[in-house]
């Protein structure tokens, strides 16, 4: 049960290394430290070898990337994986920009990664160089529709295979698929998209949960797009009249401070494929 | 009608180029998303220039500037200006150094700004070499007061006209010009001073606003500057006993969230002079 | 009495310099325009000189430094030296890195502090060259309670004696000191350790407190720590169902808005050691 996940975080308190963009990494932050993570960032290349050391986990985010932080990037995942430690991608904005393509392809090449998780034009970018990115936001043209779910399936499923990891494609329907199975999510509310950088922060989340959770990391991964979603819904029930983007920020972020493994068995909304 | 355009934001969703400071991003971010627009921050020179061409506007800060970002300022500002897209900028502490001072002067010569938003004192350093900042706040001395409109409403038509751009001068009475027409607003609070990067929020929606309404471009940033009065308004209503600057931050931002055209238009205080 | 030093702040809005972390900047801005201060914020090596001279005092906080702040760093805390202005240091994760300590320690060595501000282990690090930080937090095995409060005590007040400046260690039970005085805090609450940055919040805020208090830098130190606990207090007592460490975040800014010298004064929990 993905319940047992959210657990184990607040139960091990994973220490989450960050090298993310500076627009929501305070929300990351707090994000890290309402799920029961201890967040940490750090994108200096002289100073990521040492964090990462102490870290249990790698939250590699590349909003906002410069020369300076993508030289960290490259620097923090090789120790990582020097080190075993699970390593995320977020390849925000893959497909807007030449530098963020191929930082995020050429990340790729030279680290090993637990997960990649992005939106769908993202993702597909990575994989086919084909997304259509509007910016940080995925392409309505790209979305994942009941119609176009079963294709979605066998892509991402596909992706995982090649990778070799676990991908994550999260929009309205959301999906976690390793090479042989897939999460198909339906928690969350499309108001969400108003609010920046739910992405960032549930890649700082799922960091923690696959940290904290080395021996069922798709299920980790699953329960952390269940968290973030689910938070999501009970955040919007507790919206007041006047209420608007700011203080649904303020909620979600309350609802997973909120959250235990009872309250997400009872609200996560998934299959498996 | 100013209501009009802010209908053209939700209608629109203009997508925002925004290199600013990393005090007020996130806050700028969720501004630009309650209002109808998309936000996107880049500020690597190697990353500006493909960001910049599939936004369709841009916002300079110099707020928190450096060697690096000031580069990636004059290479987007450029390709905006090939592209023919509304650029803002916003003079954060000219005055307070002489590199900011020296960094807005060098933008102005070089890049065709449609609007430059500032403090009364940030402004006069720009136009006469002579205001006198203090750190990121207007001087008392400088500040617009009913006594001092008239002068202030020929000075900054005469700015405008130099610049052939829109200045806005914004404090407790704002000022909107071009060479020939200045709209005179009475909206806001003089609490909104005491939360961080109200003036960086409003030229982050203001370039939304021009870039969603090409036609009307001085009347689109009057109605930036009623809507961010306004909401200071409406949110300062929707305080309870023991809230203070934090709360009041998220109420402004949730109000621009709920703002619709009918409602600016109701309570947008302004003359036309 | 304590609560003059917030009055002194309201009274005398001290311009504060900030070289602060890029994660909880925001925060530690509105906190500073909270308690009646103002903030500014720069890094860069040739705009830090310009900064510093036309502000109060200097906070300097290694959080995610960079080879570019941490020259801006030295270059801020020289001419801070030279003009006379209070300095303050917050060595976060000294002890997590090799580049953090010897930034902290190579500071210490060149700039005359007024306060060093840390958590206990971030304070042995640099008195003993032996603290066991967990990342940005205190580790649970150095942490000052009842039993090892006189041990902590005279520890603080040799390593003042040593430094000639005020040292402050924040945890439970929160301690500042000079050579010869120690103020020993229990206002707070644990759940303040579930909010990313207040700590830097409170390094800002402190910063304020003894730009605005010349004669009485040690009280005024100690006062800082005391309206960031009461607050803390009192944002905790506005707490709703639901609530978590976001609305948390909110609710201390909003109370130290609300502070007063009278408040302060009912609320402060100390005895001088």
């Amino acid at each position: 049960m993905l319940g047992n996940c959210i657990n184990n975080v607040r139960k091990n308190v994973p220490l989450v290394h960050n090298i993310t963009n500076y627009v929501t990494v305070n929300d990351v932050a707090n994000v890290l430290l309402a799920c029961g993570g201890s967040p940490i960032m750090s994108d200096e290349p002289e100073d990521v070898s040492d964090i990462t050391s102490i870290c249990g986990g790698l939250n590699i985010n590349i909003g906002t990337l410069n020369k300076r932080s993508i030289e960290g990037m490259f620097i923090a995942g090789r120790r990582a994986n020097e080190l075993n430690h699970p390593v995320l991608l977020d390849p925000v904005g893959a497909g807007a920009s030449a530098l963020r393509t191929n930082t995020a392809v050429d990340l790729m090449k030279e680290i090993r990664f637990t997960v990649i998780r992005g939106n769908i034009s993202e993702i597909k970018t990575l994989a086919l160089g084909s997304g259509t990115t509007k910016g940080v936001d995925a392409d309505v043209a790209d979305t994942v529709t009941e119609e176009t779910l079963d294709q979605a399936v066998t892509f991402v499923k596909a992706f995982a295979a090649k990778m070799n990891c676990i991908i994550a494609i999260t929009g309205a329907i959301d999906l976690v698929a390793d090479a042989n199975t897939c999460y198909v999510i339906r928690n969350g509310r499309p108001e969400m998209g108003k609010i920046t950088g739910t992405g960032c922060q549930l890649s700082g989340m799922m960091t923690a949960f696959i940290t904290a959770n080395p021996d069922q990391q798709l299920e980790a991964a699953a329960a952390a797009v269940c968290t973030m979603g689910l938070a999501g819904e009970i955040g919007w029930k507790n919206m007041q009249p006047g209420d608007g983007n700011s203080t649904y920020r303020n909620r979600i972020i309350d609802a997973i401070f909120n959250m235990d493994g009872q309250t997400l068995n009872a609200g996560a909304k998934y299959e498996v494929k």
